[in-house]
């Protein structure tokens, strides 16, 4: 999690890119920094493929790299986010640490950022970007800068990256920054959030429920940022 | 890496199993030690498919559950095992512990063992069993001990088995065995070797080349070990 030697500035760079608000600010950010972007964006089962139509576009205007990969997470079931057995929660309750929202999804990111490691070792990038929030979603183990700590040091040991004596950094830019932070600092690069998406139930329209955990701290970061929410939402 | 305490017989393990040589040893290995056994194979784009339906019938026989998951590493490329562009080498010189060979497919054993997270996690089940071998196979960095003990670092930070307190374990029971020793042990849990499959190039009727470097390593195995080797050979 060190910081980006600035004076490269054709180093390219594996973003994790779902479409929605964080990983939009984290591209901005990694070109801010001179990378040239391969985004990676997964279909895993999620209940809508909205989010990688977002992405896609979000990749293009960005003039960056976009490549989807289909994992077959789904599969393994156990969360609400890809088992439509289990319901997604509507609650706005704070989350307490020792709490895993039902919403998890079982080693989600482990996954993701092995396929990003992978991706990268073909490519010769020595930069992965995830915009993983330990503010927001600390009750997602997979979301805390310690496991983001292990998986960089599993990484440099699982690769001829580390056996060839360089290193791979995974960035997390966001991972102490409130959403109005993040908002705040995406506007500042640009970053037009009408063209990303956060909910977790969005209809056949695209347009967001709401009322989820996702939409209710989206919603909230625009107010605290004291910008206008872009977002077409199904309840006003 | 440490001990199975043999007192819980009805735990589940996962094991990842290849339908070779060595995966169907671990499986021998995991249920002599009483584990509910879930293999999982993978799909990963390699060049030919015989091997997963080894794997099938190998969980089959054992009454183990089998599932199998297809995972988009082909479309990354750089490997001679999943790019038809890059040539299965036949020499069979002794690999040198600072080369890789072409033959290894970037992050593999961390996209495999990630997938086995997440279904642990989901099944309950903390131990994962994988046939890796720092032996024959040192020029692969995702084969050595300390891969697999960060990966098992990383694996209890990524999950909620970690923050409820338990403790996910990666066995290895092959790590630093020759082929000669897992033959030996494979043999004396009534492995039958005719149902696995090694080899880096098979034909279409599932015939091993007996040029492959894998193909030289099984063969020389069961030379060692004084047992005959029952693989159906394109080349005497």
């Amino acid at each position: 999690m060190s910081e980006v030697n600035q004076g490269k500035a054709t180093r390219r760079a594996v973003i994790l890119l779902s479409g929605g608000l964080d990983s939009a600010t984290v591209l901005a950010m990694a070109q801010a920094q001179g990378f040239e972007c391969h985004c990676l964006s997964f279909d895993y089962g999620q209940r809508h493929l909205t989010e990688i139509e977002f992405a896609a576009k979000l990749a293009q205007r960005s003039q960056a790299v976009h490549r989807v990969i289909k994992v077959d997470l789904g599969g393994v079931g156990g969360s609400a986010l890809t088992d439509t057995d289990i319901e997604v929660p509507t609650s706005t309750a704070v989350v307490e640490a020792t709490d895993i929202p039902v919403t998890y999804v079982p080693a989600r990111n482990t996954v993701f950022l092995s396929y990003a490691l992978a991706y990268a070792e073909v490519q010769s990038a020595l930069d992965i970007f995830i915009g993983v929030n330990a503010v927001d979603y600390s009750g997602y183990p997979d979301c805390r800068p310690e496991f983001i700590l292990a998986f960089e040091v599993m990484a440099n040991l699982a690769t001829r990256i580390g056996v060839e004596g360089a290193k791979l950094t995974v960035h997390t830019p966001l991972i102490d920054l409130s959403k109005q932070q993040i908002i705040t600092a995406g506007m500042a690069l640009g970053v037009d959030y009408s063209q990303t998406v956060s909910c977790y139930q969005l209809d056949t329209q695209g347009s967001a429920c709401g009322v989820c955990d996702s939409c209710h701290l989206r919603r909230a970061g625009f107010e605290q940022a004291g910008v206008s929410d872009p977002t077409r939402y199904q309840q006003a």
